[in-house]
């Protein structure tokens, strides 16, 4: 019965942060996505475990990006440096994404239980970009301080990228908010 | 019917600290608190909501200390040691609590959903820390990127503190971390 929908993940992720905007993340079925998107119910649970993990499975793929690209980054870079690379070019990962980053963001900032599920996302995703410095040789605490204040760096950069006001690409709002850490950090 | 209890809340922390350890959080009811503590389930109520907010009253006096501490800070000091100078004083708070903080940090480890809320409860308090800077008029993006840092700094030098092979004081620890902090976000 199975076939082959194009984007399928894409379009069901669209049409439920439509949906949860318009409506709210509470008032939304799963079965109203999938009418939405002009796929099935049982499409939608091939991609998402459930209407929550339609927010968060980009925050999965992004980490597993990160972590990988700590893990190649050139031998003798600082911590700070290795995070800041890896967010940096994780951004092309959000091109032609923003109004999709926008929704999601107005759809999470409105629920206080999607804010702690981002908040514990986040935190897992700091974690395991400590693991990854760890695994490269990096000591405690440079290793938690750096991969913490790396994820904090990004949060407020994305947030700024996804305010209409913004017109910077999303590279560059983070890697002028990693030198704002730097100047924060070291100001007496 | 009421009578005075001296030290009724500290009485009532360790006791619920002490079961929680010995068997489980999840296993612990009020009861057992408050028969451990030698005092009634009534009194146990007019201190704390329930036998999680055991757990994390402390944290909100915490914030209160620190909000107040940032507000009184002299004028000219930067965001960063006006977040640092506010965590090393706090730390007379813990003064003489190094055993309870141990078996506090073991209970909210051993449980995922404790772990989570310390979590909420430190985002909290970071904002909280933000606004107090934003009022002193610090700007975005530092009053927010100083206050994040700061309370991950606090978080780890705070572990390290109540680590048994540790036998510095916390103001030490707090101000080492910073340190730490500084050399990290400034390396090249």
């Amino acid at each position: 019965m199975s076939r082959w929908e194009p984007n399928a993940a894409d379009r069901l992720r669209r049409a439920a942060l439509e949906l949860y905007a318009e409506q709210g993340f509470d008032n939304t079925t799963v079965a109203e996505i999938a009418e939405r998107a002009g796929l099935s119910e049982r499409t939608f649970f091939r991609h998402f475990a459930d209407n929550r993990e339609v927010l968060f499975a980009g925050a999965s793929e992004l980490q597993q990006f990160l972590v990988e690209s700590v893990a190649s980054a050139p031998r003798d870079l600082a911590p700070i440096m290795v995070v800041a690379r890896a967010f940096e070019s994780a951004s092309i990962y959000f091109e032609g994404r923003r109004e999709g980053a926008q929704l999601r963001q107005a759809v999470i900032n409105a629920n206080p239980e999607l804010k702690e599920r981002e908040l514990i996302k986040l935190s897992v995703m700091a974690s395991a970009l400590a693991n990854a410095l760890r695994a490269r040789g990096v000591r405690e605490p440079a290793a938690t301080l750096a991969s913490e204040a790396g994820v904090v760096v990004f949060r407020i950069a994305f947030e700024n990228w996804v305010e209409p006001i913004n017109t910077r690409d999303l590279a560059h709002v983070i890697r002028h908010a990693f030198a704002q850490l730097e100047e924060v950090a070291s100001a007496k």
